[in-house]
């Protein structure tokens, strides 16, 4: 791995703009000293750590700005290293000043992420932890700002590293075996070994679970809305909508150029998604609508089919619901104009499994809040509590999958009683993927990927 | 005076969008126990001013950030209130969870310029000193950042504020003569108060002097390049801006949809601004065009009249400089293409005041850094020494305009030896004028207007 610790880095820690005031981060072994060259004020190499100093910025006899510097010694700092964080005012030729003149000092300008890669590297967080940094600044829901929030305090993280840490041992003493191969002795007990696998695999499937969920968390959870032309979709997601104005908004969708909604419910964003009424296709161009409608109903996380059910017949509805409802993707079948109705609404047809029916009337705004609550169930099916632990990174899922791949061969050789070398390799591969997520095990690549995605100054 | 100081307020100080931080700032007697209330980590009421401490920001069991809270105890800090500076993870998400939960506890949202503004009513800072933050946050040349900050560290302010104090004095030797009024005494010394009064007209007449310059710097300086077709303009502007191609930039006029070009000498930004070709106007169009070059000129700091040194005949440059060379506006004559001539190029023509020529070869670039130096020097005449005040706010110089005008009627006062009350009255006017600089004269009004330009936060 290479070693960045030598140097001493510096950036502009706050957002991009004029602001009231701007915050240049530096780190490294010399960022106190290097602070202090530039500085009219108290001698910051003799301050103890996190103590804020008020004073000059100097460039020779020209005063560049007002500043605080605060100091935190290493290793009682976000990286471990020494930290000066400078807070100047908010002018971007204040800032580009205060930066150029402390690179003239022997600072070197930070890539981005540097700060919490360095962090990674001197131990303060592991790497699943440092990712959650760059989580929790892209956080724009409750949800997704805990599911962060847990990551980053250790979350699965430690429980991983733990089982991991048994993982080792039983490795290394099975390596022992392999030193004594004609001897034919055990000394790791098969028993032991087998069980202590089961345990982690559990765990690593509870969490290759989670980020279905998780995911959705992070990236907003789809949420299609189908059904035929005046079965009122469109006045569905207005009755959605109306009764959250404050936390609605417009977000362009990541292909095409369409336009979805987000709707936040109980702090997870839900992206609507409205379609072209199905049933419609009478010429080519309306074909290929109704076929965008089903691609987009085959990766929704959740399906809202609506009907009306003053007209659709029974023979119809079933139908459709033959056609839209898919295993394994949640739907809820929304009856919409049941106030109109002068009997009580009954509907006698056997629904899918995991579908549900509610009764609304779209248009008298009655029995949203219902179906909004139903949402939101049927998506966090109870895994939401406090102590739940939810994966939100695709590396994560990749790791843990290559992990659980390589657990099952260990608990398949252990059954069939397989050599100690090859039961041996299959744990090594565990052990390296377990590492992976936790940043145990790590290359430049690895890293340089991972915080190459981060912002300048984090 | 409305007194704001019972409450406590909250902005984010740095720039919107995201960053890697976020800085949120708390001012007013409860700013630490509010942020104590939302603090897990330690007591934040025991803690002594200027440290800084880790903790989590939590609403009830739920933690919305890990955070660095900065602590500042009154009268030790921006607005000499408590102040409490909360560094967090830079989401929008995260900054806007924070700054509720703070309003929810008791902090009020803080209105633009509310926390400059509360340094100033506490005696922080004097109300030009104000002025300058907002200046310095604004700064993009070093000129412009180093004239804010001789405001921001007292400038002028100072020195008015001393001979303000010694007009006072007189000032209430003269109320006094008042009271006195039938026993015809004189307790203020009129030969002392002519002196004084002339000695503060003399600092005042500088500084009015001194805005011409002051705002060119801090807006920049209208720079227009005129001359006939083809005399090479838009070469000379070419090479004036390729030598520096790293700090130069397009920016859009104020008026006009006109792009104007950036030159930084010294440190001062140059508006270049390129005009249609005079004497071409043939038609209504062009005589637009020519209209409006000659309405540039006018409204110009400095004009660069480039020629053909091979093609233009004595007679016609004449002309082009008495119709183009304008009183009062300092001008460089520029004969291009001398490095075509065979011999040394001499111009035998007697020119206006205040007008220097220079030779180049704009295609060669030669001589570009000569005209630049000129350019720079015949802006700056000699009035950017490290001491020279100089003022750049519109605001000041029309006090200091009045306070003249006022100063001007107390020596003829003098001079004709006019009653004391019309002397007090017109000491009473100038004071009140100086006064409004500093802010030792303001009204809510004033007040409201200087501080509702400022950004929030600041």
């Amino acid at each position: 791995m290479t070693l960045y610790q030598e140097d001493t880095i510096v950036a502009l820690a706050t957002a991009n703009g004029v602001g009231a005031i701007g915050v240049i981060r530096l780190s490294g072994p010399q960022a106190i000293t290097i602070a202090n060259s530039v500085f009219k004020g108290k001698d910051l190499t003799k301050q103890v750590s996190h103590t804020i100093h008020f004073g000059n910025v100097v460039d020779g006899d020209v005063i560049l700005d007002e500043v605080l510097m605060s100091i935190f010694v290493g290793p009682r700092s976000y990286t471990r290293e020494n930290v000066v964080e400078i807070s100047c005012h908010g002018s971007n030729y204040i800032i580009e000043s205060i930066i150029k003149l402390l690179i003239k000092r022997g600072a070197r300008a930070a890539k981005a992420g540097e700060f919490t890669m360095r962090a990674f590297l001197n131990g303060q967080l592991d790497l699943s932890q440092a990712e959650a940094v760059a989580d929790l600044i892209a956080a724009n829901s409750k949800a997704s700002q805990q599911a962060a929030m847990q990551q980053l305090r250790g979350g699965f993280s430690n429980q991983l590293a733990a089982l991991r840490e048994q993982l080792v041992n039983f490795a290394s003493l099975i390596e022992l075996e392999l030193d004594f191969s004609e001897e034919d002795v055990e000394f790791a007990n098969r028993d032991q070994l087998r069980q202590l696998v089961i345990n982690i695999e559990n765990v690593v499937s509870k969490l290759i679970q989670s980020f279905e969920l998780g995911n959705a968390i992070k990236q907003g959870v789809n949420t299609v809305i189908a059904g035929r032309p005046n079965a009122g979709k469109s006045t569905l997601l207005n009755a959605l909508l109306n009764e959250d104005r404050a936390i609605v908004s417009h977000i362009a969708g990541t292909t095409r150029d369409t336009i979805e909604e987000v709707l936040n419910i109980n702090g997870i964003n839900f992206r609507l998604i409205d379609t072209a009424g199905i049933r419609e296709a009478t010429d080519t161009v309306e074909q290929i609508g109704v076929a965008k409608t089903m691609e987009k109903i085959s990766q929704t996380a959740i399906l809202l089919y609506v009907y009306d059910a003053l007209e659709l017949s029974v023979v119809d509805l079933q139908a459709d619901i033959a056609e839209l409802v898919k295993p394994g993707i949640p739907a809820i079948i929304v009856a919409n104009k049941t106030d109109l109705l002068d009997d009580v609404y009954t509907l006698d047809l056997p629904l899918p499994k995991g579908t549900d029916l509610v009764q609304i009337s779209a248009k008298e705004k009655q029995h949203i809040d219902e179906l909004k609550q139903l949402i939101y169930t049927k998506t966090v099916k109870g895994q939401l509590s406090a102590d739940e632990t939810l994966i939100t990174n695709i590396r994560h899922l990749e790791a843990l999958q290559r992990t659980q791949d390589a657990l099952i061969r260990v608990l398949d050789g252990i059954g069939s009683q397989t050599t100690s070398d090859f039961l041996a390799m299959d744990i090594k591969q565990g052990l390296h993927y377990l590492g992976e997520i936790t940043g145990a095990v790590s290359t430049d690549d690895l890293l340089d990927n991972i915080f190459s995605k981060f912002c300048i100054g984090k």
